[in-house]
């Protein structure tokens, strides 16, 4: 997508080496980061400099191959491998990812290893651009068919950033989005600010900007007053791990509003390509584990001023706070999924179907 | 209450002086202020130096009253009491209280009518307090309850400040709360952030470590979470304006609160005194003029420094903003309303039956 008319993918290869852009920095500075260290993939990880379910998966992916660069061995990979995959404890991406690194090495002499690795990591890169623009054309439609009854804008709520800084392009929420506008359909989005870390009034805000789409900020606590006034036309969100039953794990507050759609009958749909599917997990709700931030994501706020970052704490209390990083929405809550693969239900059956 | 082992009332008589604590400062200063034109009142109460629907009433009053200590014609009565009654138009307390004062003084003589305005509104001041007082004795008994059943301390989620500092003393939903803990009944309060003017985690935190209360801080995202994992015993907030069918309109966000509790079968109760009951109101949803405030609130952030507050703009777009104060949560999420006359359930037959 475009920064500033600028043609840019949230990771890429630059000669040899994995660079990407610090999302912690953005929207105030558009600063490329190289990764070269295992170490630096984890903190880029960690610290969210990439976020969102597809890109942490694909990140994962560079990281462990690049380390086979270095070396090789089996006790360098499998070291590589737990150490990525502690980063971020709840995106099932991250170990999909990797997991289809090792599978693809994991009889290779040591020497090809890392030729087989990036390889394949450029292919998943590559495929998750593919699996991302097909979920917009899916949800295209979806929208389109919504402005052919209404029309009028139809105003869509997000939550958190499900946009092409998710993932390497395109986004999955935000992709039908881009679509729509693209093809001219006219569109409001009601961006949530997604307390602790503002994804949506930084980066949400700051995509749709970037592509001339109409939006409003709201707080967190607005959605539902705005959905029982009739002003959502329908909820789009993305997953970050997604149980067979169609549980979806998404960022904190997500389940907030599939209630509040469900309450006043407004379409709840959720963007995801397949690989945030959890074979392994039955259902979602009580069974994935959530990751808890620290407290001072909620405590302390990055402030940009006079062209640089400053922590500010601002509240009297860093200490007495509890911080999940997401929350499970039951099955029965959401409308459909929109997957690379179709819409289908959110359901044991067609989950089942796409696999 | 208490701050710092010192007794206060958030608003009281100095001689001939109006005093307020500034709660804009708070809780990082504790800085008084002395009101005395209706400039000074109108700014107090639109800047929410002063906030809450039962204290905002009590100072409208005396904004009246002390207006007539200048001037006692009805042309500046009547200009007094539309200057104040604008400063916030969802709180019904306003009216009430403003209301009353009028009543008092209306066919009275101009030189009587400071007098006489004066001695209602410390009247109303003095209600309040026993008002709230009874509040907790009749919400009180609920947490009392609850904890010979449960024997474990109790984890009650609350929303915005509905503490003493929203009235004079005591508070509306923080009144059961503060009983309940001098009577040595374990209690664990969540508090919700309340974006966007955070007085959960600045107003609410502070007033429960100032009586020695555990609590924790969370996103206003948060709570469906805690609820659905079994976390939340039950929930307790105040209102703003209460329609006579039950529905209750109260700080944006608790409507979310309220259908997730609903969802999760977490009991909601709302604290209110009868003064928050719109008698002309025969429902809430859609009825009720809701007022939408500056998009600074949501794009700035006041942060205290160095001994000094500066205002910084958080986010790179103050202008595609939405902020709405309040919503309304229809009857039918409620459980019950903990009034000075006892516990009622939220429909027009109980409400009826308390006037």
């Amino acid at each position: 997508m475009r920064i500033n008319k600028k043609k840019y993918t949230t990771i890429w290869l630059d000669k040899d080496n994995i660079k990407i852009i610090d999302q912690t920095k953005l929207p105030f500075e558009v600063v490329e980061e190289t990764l070269t260290t295992t170490e630096d993939f984890f903190t880029a990880i960690k610290d969210m400099k990439v976020r969102g379910a597809p890109l942490i998966g694909i990140t994962a992916a560079f990281g462990l191959a690049m380390s086979l660069k270095i070396n090789g061995c089996n006790s360098n990979l499998k070291k590589t491998y737990l150490k990525l995959l502690s980063a971020r404890p709840t995106a099932v991406n991250l170990k999909w990812a990797m997991d289809i690194i090792m599978h693809e090495i994991q009889f290779a002499p040591q020497k090809n290893r890392f030729d087989l690795a990036i390889k394949k990591a450029i292919d998943l890169m590559n495929d998750d651009i593919k699996k991302c623009k097909k979920i917009g054309e899916v949800g295209f439609k979806l929208i389109q068919e919504k402005f052919e009854k209404k029309k009028a804008p139809i105003n869509i709520l997000t939550h958190c950033n499900a946009g092409w800084l998710a993932t390497v392009d395109w986004g999955t929420a935000l992709s039908p989005i881009f679509l729509a506008s693209r093809r001219k359909i006219p569109l409001h989005i009601w961006v949530d600010e997604t307390r602790p870390r503002n994804q949506g009034a930084l980066l949400t805000a700051w995509e749709l900007k970037n592509e001339n789409i109409a939006y409003t900020i709201i707080v967190d606590n607005a959605g539902g007053h705005l959905m029982q006034q009739g002003k959502v036309d329908l909820c789009l969100v993305g997953s970050d791990r997604t149980a067979m039953n169609g549980d979806v794990c998404n960022k904190i507050g997500t389940y907030l509003k599939a209630i509040a759609a469900h309450q006043n009958k407004v379409p709840f749909y959720v963007a995801l390509p397949k690989s945030t599917i959890d074979k392994k997990l039955a259902k979602g709700v009580n069974m994935i584990e959530i990751e808890h931030r620290d407290a001072n994501e909620l405590t302390d706020l990055n402030i940009y001023k006079n062209k640089k970052f400053e922590k500010n704490r601002i509240y009297f209390d860093s200490k007495n706070v509890f911080n999940p990083a997401f929350d499970v929405t039951p099955s029965r809550y959401i409308t459909a999924l929109i997957t690379e693969e179709g819409i289908i239900k959110a359901n044991k059956k067609e989950i089942k179907n796409i696999f």
